[in-house]
C-alpha cells in the first residue's frame, strides 16, 4: 500500500486514539510526546517532519483552499530530525511486527544513504526500531546498521544484532521513549565514533 | 488565503515554470536548487521540510492511496533545516513585493520563536528575505532579528534594516543563492555570537 506506515490506521481510529492512549500506542506518537516533552524541558528541539504529499487538485470554495487530489509521496530524508546540545540529531522509526528480525525493506535505501551522510557529515544518525510484539524498542546508530550493511547479505537485520549493538529504551511514563538518555550514556554526542 | 506562500502560484503555472526558468525563479525554487547543487557537491545536507497537509479523506479506488480531502496546516517549525560542518541549520525564507520593507506578519510567532531557540542551544539560525522587485536577497542572523524584535515597536523590517545589518546575497548561475558562502565569510559557523 501506497501510503506512510501508520497513517491510515490513525485516520481511521482517530476517536479510539484517546481512549486507548494508555494501552499500546504507537512509536509514532510515543515519539511526538517525547520530543513535545524534551521541548518543553528545553532539552533539545527534535520534530518529525510532515509527510510529503504531491498536491494534484486543489479548490477554493470558501476562504480556505481545500486539496481535493493528492497522493502520498516518497519521502527524501528520514522522518525526524533536530537540535540537541548543538549537534546536529536525524533519524528514522520504524515498527515491526516480526518477533526475530527487522526487515530492511522498510527503509527506502535512500534514507539510509541520508543517515550515512549525516554521520559522515559530524552529525548524530540512527534509527529507532520497536519490536511491538517483544515490547522492546532499540537505538541503533548508524555507524552500527552500516557495519551490518556491509558484512551480511541478509535483507532483515536479525534481533539477536539488535540484542548485541544497539541499546534498549525503557519505556517510561514520561518521557515515553527517552532516546536522548542513551546517547547521553553513549557518549554519542562527543563521540559517537 | 489558507495556503502557503507561493504554492497556488506554482501549482497553477506549472507548465511555465520551466519556461520561464531563466527569468525570476521563486526564492523557493532557488532555494530548493542550491541545497541540491551542496549536496552534489557533499558540502551540506539541507532540505525543505514537506508542507504539512491535515488529511480529513483518503479513499483507495486501486492499489494506492488517494486523497480526497485535505487543508494546509499551520507549520510548527521553520521550511528549512539540515546540518553543515557538524553544525545545525535552520532557516525560514519568504519573498516580499514591498521596496522598503519586510512586513513580520508573513512569518508566525512561533516561527520566530523557534529560530530563537534553534540559537539557544547552538544551532545557526536565520532568515533569507527577498526583495523581489528590487532583486535583493538578504540572510538576516536570528540575533539581529531578536534586536530588531526588542528595540523597535515596528511590525515591518525597514530595508534599511536589512542593508545595515543582514548580509547580500549575490545572485549566481550554480549556487543560485549562495548562503553558505555568506556563513563562511561571516564566520557564523564558529563564531554567530
Amino acid at each position: 500500500m501506497n501510503y506512510p506506515n501508520g497513517l491510515k490506521k490513525n485516520f481511521l481510529i482517530n476517536k479510539q486514539k484517546i481512549k486507548y492512549a494508555n494501552r499500546g500506542m504507537s512509536l509514532e506518537d510515543d515519539l511526538n510526546l517525547t520530543n513535545e516533552y524534551y521541548r518543553e524541558i528545553d532539552k533539545a528541539y527534535i520534530y518529525k517532519k510532515p509527510t510529503p504529499i504531491k498536491i494534484v487538485k486543489v479548490i477554493f470554495p470558501e476562504k480556505k483552499a481545500k486539496i481535493t487530489e493528492a497522493y502520498f509521496d516518497t519521502p527524501s530524508t528520514t522522518d525526524y530530525n533536530g537540535i540537541y546540545q548543538g549537534k546536529y540529531i536525524d533519524f528514522e522509526a520504524k515498527e515491526t511486527k516480526s518477533l526475530t528480525s527487522f526487515p530492511l525493506s522498510n527503509i527506502h535505501p535512500h534514507q539510509i544513504k541520508h543517515l550515512q551522510n549525516i554521520k559522515k557529515h559530524n552529525g548524530i544518525a540512527f534509527l529507532i526500531i520497536r519490536f511491538t510484539k517483544r515490547g522492546e524498542t532499540y537505538l541503533l546508530l548508524e555507524k552500527d546498521l552500516e557495519y551490518f550493511l556491509e558484512h551480511s547479505p541478509k535483507k532483515s537485520v536479525p534481533l539477536t544484532y539488535f540484542q548485541e549493538k544497539a541499546y534498549l529504551i525503557k519505556e517510561k511514563y514520561s518521557p515515553r521513549v527517552d532516546y536522548l538518555e542513551i546517547l547521553d550514556k553513549i557518549g554519542g554526542i562527543d563521540n559517537d565514533e
